[in-house]
């Protein structure tokens, strides 16, 4: 297993006492060089007679390194740390999002326009016509991020307090990446039908509803019921986020390899929320030989061992020819590989035995299936989770613009073609010409994404008649 | 019934062109003063050789009002309306609420930082030590308005959707006057268990829940089971915040008049929500002879007729003497009316038959118990709950400041000592130099409000233990 690169994750910014000599300058960079963290800014903020004030900010790959480096740096003579700061945690502080009143309340014409007597008026217009809560309320704009906390990141079950920064960050996501309202409700009860009934509660106030880190099998029954339950869209990242970006680096990296859909092998390890939905999406677009796996290899019709809903569900759907054994046994042959499990769990062996010009999506976050170090050189296109390498499957490139075009045009729901029109829209950002294994999906900072998202996602929803707005 | 006098509810913005000779301006002015609206701004746009462009706006008293002076306009010679706009709904559209992103997403660094993977570092922390849920998310600023639309203004039960604008009046109002971040809570429920589970629910998010336009009985239920369900600030405002501003201009109005508290006999009509909480802050405060009245007079113990839970309990807390009649009659020789009821429904013979001085809260809105200029001339002090009359009792002189403090110290509920200091603190800003009958409470635009208020609650939270932060 190779290390973490550094990451802005593990950065601090120090402020630092540096005596004016520049081989302590020199010093530095070689201390912060020699622990194998990164440098980043370093500032100046004022020169004084016998020493400096400087501004440094580095990165760490893990905790335990950040703390070398500042012990490191704080061994140098003359050195002094005045200040650390974990930058991760100073980002938090407060934190992350805000609820602003969009005009001011200075004086009485506001006030007795925006609240009583004023908002008496429009209150009762909405009643006659609810229609006009999607003009005169918050309501065609925001979007309720939900979890129960159940199944956060990498990190499990730690409840909906914990799981708060998470919702706060995709929040901001929304906002910035879309211009969308998005508010965090984090349920304190993890009850199938609690969550059910409390959300459809909540929906007046909401345009859609993003359902995000519910565990397994839970998550698949409250998006259904909920879908049906409500008139505005519900999505659960989970699944179809990763869905619609899994498909769209795959369109890309199967005409690099000049494979058609239809003819490919993907296996897939890891059939959870994601691995369910990623696998009926390559279905619905062409795909036809699909085998998934678990930690007891192969999943097929009739297989009694470690089975539960969800994976007799798979085997219904998968593996037309019954295929047995284990991950490596399946991948022989293969074209594709999807991990969507944990660290580590495919070997270089496994991959070597897969089809020519093999495509490997090791998915797992932050540590992958397998290395890009090590599968890279023999694979065709090699793609992970992660920001620090090429081709990152970020659900950020999909949820954001997938919801601003479900809102633009007030569709009813998220459907199929809604999904996979935004997987075609990600995947046709990149022409043809530019097309190359370390290019098979824009960056989440390309600011063509979420326009065109949003598009051909509002596109395919007036074509299948689920949109209120022409 | 004295008509509504123009107000901004019912204002519009105009766009005229008018022809550019002087007279044509006057009879502008004359029309609108003719109708009895209102002239707001004149603005010149823009002068051409003809005619100019000027933008006017106006107050009428009610939407037909505001269309007659639309149609006294539009018949003045050479003036042409290019576009009218009701400044209400304007105001409103698009809603008036956004949720903001405290910081950008622009890069790698950032995004890394903010969400994944860096976001998980502090979701752990929370997980380790959920007090840190306090210093890392939203939560000790965040406050729930929650509401099932029962009891909306004096709209009535017009539902979660047609109530939103409320909510998002009041979290305007939270942010403006107290920085907090307030978020509407909608719920299409009016299911007593159901509002209680959910906001249950709902609470690891918010630093408080504000209940509002909650019907009764349901709402004393609601809140007193959250209360002991949660950990949080849980706070009725039409119950509260209404008692709390009563109780403080009563102080001011009874120094005026110099009679005691303890000696003074109050009658209120109207014993729902806000009648009842009225009434107990006044207890508390030390007034001990109260009598209640509703459409069949006073409420007293034994009475039968056109009971309910609620009005049992009053007549078990008020009314010593088992004072029977007509709310004429128990008016006779009282000190202190409160209306907390609708229109009209004191007459000036009852008002007549008070005792010397009395002082008159006719607090129904829009339209009074009686007019200020009926009994205005017959009583020592008037309040009534509208903006457009001196004394004004509006409940957003309390929550703010209420909520403001509670969450500063981190308080566990709001307990009565809280509330009294809350009605404490506004009294006494109005100094006794300052006191006169058209002043015994201070303007919701007075900056010393919502500082007095947040620093009396936290005070008085520390001094009964119950806040967290010292």
């Amino acid at each position: 297993m190779t290390p973490l690169t550094p990451n802005a994750s593990f950065s601090m910014t120090l402020r630092l006492q540096v005596p004016n000599r520049s081989e302590i300058l020199i010093k530095l960079t070689e201390g912060i060089a020699e622990t194998g963290a990164e440098l980043g800014d370093l500032i100046l903020v004022e020169k004084l007679a016998e020493h400096s004030i400087r501004v440094l900010t580095f990165a760490a790959s893990s905790e335990d390194h950040a703390q070398w480096v500042l012990a490191v740096l704080k061994d140098l003579p003359g050195v002094q740390v005045l200040a650390a700061e974990d930058r991760t945690f100073a980002l938090h502080q407060g934190g992350k999002i805000s609820v602003e009143s969009k005009s001011p309340l200075k004086n009485q014409d506001q006030l007795s326009r925006g609240y009583t007597p004023g908002v008496g008026r429009v209150c009762q217009a909405i009643h006659q016509n609810p229609e006009l809560a999607f003009t005169y309320t918050i309501k065609p704009h925001t979007v309720a991020i939900v979890t129960d906390g159940s199944a956060v990141l990498g990190l499990g079950n730690i409840g909906p307090l914990a799981a708060l920064p998470v919702m706060e960050g995709k929040a901001m996501i929304f906002k910035e990446f879309a211009g969308l309202d998005a508010f965090p409700v984090c349920l304190d009860t993890q009850d199938t039908e609690a969550i059910i009934a409390t959300v459809q509660y909540l929906a007046p106030v909401f345009g859609g509803i993003n359902l995000e880190d519910i565990s397994s099998p839970r998550c698949f029954e409250i998006e259904e019921r909920l879908r049906d339950l409500l008139d505005i869209p519900v999505f659960h990242d989970d699944q179809h986020g990763t869905a619609v970006v899994l498909l769209a680096a795959l369109l890309n990296a199967l005409a690099i390899v000049e494979k058609p859909l239809a003819e490919i092998k993907v296996v897939f390890n890891g059939v959870g929320a994601a691995g369910m939905a990623c696998t009926q999406m390559l279905q619905q677009a062409g795909v036809r030989h699909i085998v998934g796996c678990d930690r007891s290899g192969a999943i097929y019709l009739g297989r009694t061992a470690n089975m539960n809903s969800v994976k007799e569900r798979y085997a219904q759907i998968t593996n037309p020819q019954g295929e047995q054994g284990s991950l490596g046994d399946v991948l022989r042959g293969a074209d594709v590989f999807v991990g969507l499990s944990g660290p580590g769990l495919v070997t270089l062996e496994d991959i070597q035995g897969m089809a020519t010009k093999p495509l490997v999506f090791a998915l797992a976050n932050p540590v992958p299936e397998i290395a890009p170090e090590v599968a890279g050189p023999h694979v065709a296109v090699m793609a992970t989770g992660r920001s620090d390498y090429p081709n990152q499957i970020n659900n950020a490139l999909a949820y954001p613009g997938i919801f601003k075009g479900a809102l633009d045009c007030r569709a009813r729901c998220i459907n199929e073609v809604m999904k996979q029109a935004a997987a075609q829209a990600l995947a046709g950002l990149i022409l043809p010409a530019e097309r190359r294994p370390g290019y098979i999906i824009p960056s989440v900072f390309d600011p063509r994404v979420v326009p065109a998202v949003a598009q051909a996602v509002a596109q395919a929803a007036r074509e299948t008649g689920v949109a209120r707005l022409p």
